[in-house]
């Protein structure tokens, strides 16, 4: 692996995990940082997060192998630009943005001459910002990278192993297939806790006290996901608009078929699809991509 | 408390819990057990799910002061019917259904004498049968109980000791309340669940391979509620039909109205439901109803 210097901008949740990653199981690579927010990169200095906080942008990335942007996707070609005259010549721009196709295409506007090569890490937690980092948050978790048909091999080669170095797992795609699949696992899941967390602190004849004490039937599930960052998740929906409105075209197909059993009390069609869904779960486990502990192993207060 | 003697009618994740529960909390209450599945009684009595499983339904209730119908919402009926003319005079019968408008009024067809009290309490896991349950289930979770206008205020007070005993907050609402209640925080969320997990595993362009790999982007959640227990959900669904229809209909309200702001590209609808969904989460952990861990602590794999 050729990557000797690795520069995140953007040091939230992501960013912050990747220089944790990076400095405990890639010792010999050098990272730096930035971030647009001045209190991010105060607290990103005291807690380590990368070798060295820069000023500036153009600072951070100046002598770097690897520019890793990890800000939300609306943000990307801003942050692009804002760094295209630092770059060094063979440098690979790569970012860790939840939706692919529009984010290739910023890139590729604001630097027409860089080696670009969008990935998306598939893992997160509800939490954001400098503090929510950890250095396990790759590990075992799939990223997927999704290289235009004119990315140099090599590029992804090293990429690829940048990634493996975290403990992820590389999967390559292209960025359409990653849109429509990723907009199953996790833009339509997220769109719908969002949703359901709103009716139920809108409706009149229930109140939100009540919501909240009776969370434990499966609504704080919800409310997990419902907790993401705003900002990232209205950027997702926005540049990722096709494949979600088709999902959830689905979705809504779905549902209405299920309403209808519920109102014309037809039991079978209920049970055949629960117990079809069981074996997803199975499969989930099996993978090693969940817990199988009974609610997660969560604590008792 | 006047309560010597449990008789649990159904020994799965919620009657073997109640049993567990029971001898570890509250060591001078004696328990007996039965379930319909005598395979299902093998393992509860290897277990020690209670203190004694009989053979028959009306052996277990015999000497019972409080009777815990703890089957299929569906069953009620038929569970009550088998053990009438076992039960002693003065007798509580309470249940533990999610549904309770419809559960009290088969109690009361099947017992049109007896003191009947229904009861939800408001906690489980995804996994069911006699090897799910464990005595701290209830701790810190809220028991609801629905009793008739009739009911005696004594019978009341037994069944709220019993529940307070085993660890559980107690609250007392009526039951067509309930059913609204749990419709937002319980049923809904679980239909939702089940049809988004069906909806993913039926699609043409997206493999179940690429579901499961990438379900860390939220959608592995979504499968875990919908892991449940089949028939215990369809019969929810079925006896909740009104309450259940009433707020899924808001549900699609408001799912439509976000699907428009997606397409109209408006991001600052988006933006202010996902800043106010954010602090109901944080409600739900200070009242202690969820795990602030980042991803409930779960364990890299």
């Amino acid at each position: 692996m050729t990557i000797e210097r690795v520069a995140i901008i953007g040091l939230g949740l992501i960013g912050g995990s990747i220089g944790l990653a990076t400095g405990e199981m890639l010792g010999e690579v050098e990272t730096t940082g930035w971030d647009a927010d001045s209190e991010v990169r105060r607290r990103a200095g005291e807690r380590g997060l990368v070798g060295k906080v820069c000023d500036t942008a153009g600072e951070a990335v100046i002598d770097a192998d690897l520019v890793i942007l990890c800000v939300p996707v609306g943000a990307m070609e801003e942050a692009a630009s804002g760094i295209a005259a630092s770059l060094k010549p063979g440098v690979i721009v790569s970012d860790v943005g939840s939706s692919k196709g529009s984010v290739a295409k910023a890139l590729a506007r604001a630097l027409p001459d860089a080696t670009i090569i969008p990935a998306h890490p598939v893992a997160g937690t509800e939490r954001s910002g400098p503090d929510a980092g950890f250095a396990e948050l790759f590990r075992h978790r799939w990223c997927i990278l999704t290289p235009g048909a004119d990315a140099p091999e090599a590029a992804v080669a090293d990429l690829s192993a940048f990634w493996e170095g975290l403990g992820a797992k590389v999967e390559i795609m292209d960025a359409e297939h990653h849109d429509l699949v990723l907009a199953v696992t996790s833009h339509i899941p997220h769109l719908i806790a969002y949703t359901i967390v709103g009716t139920a602190s809108d409706l009149e004849d229930v109140t939100r006290g009540e919501v909240i004490k009776y969370s434990a039937g499966g609504f704080r599930d919800f409310t997990r996901i419902a907790a993401s960052n705003p900002v990232m998740w209205r950027d997702v929906f926005l540049t990722n608009r096709d494949a979600v409105l088709e999902v959830l075209g689905r979705f809504n197909e779905d549902l209405t078929a299920l309403q209808r059993a519920i109102r014309n009390g037809d039991g079978d069609t209920l049970h055949d699809l629960f117990e079809r869904t069981r074996t997803i779960r199975r499969s989930i486990i099996e993978e090693g991509q969940d817990d199988a502990r009974p609610d997660f192993g969560r604590k008792d207060h």
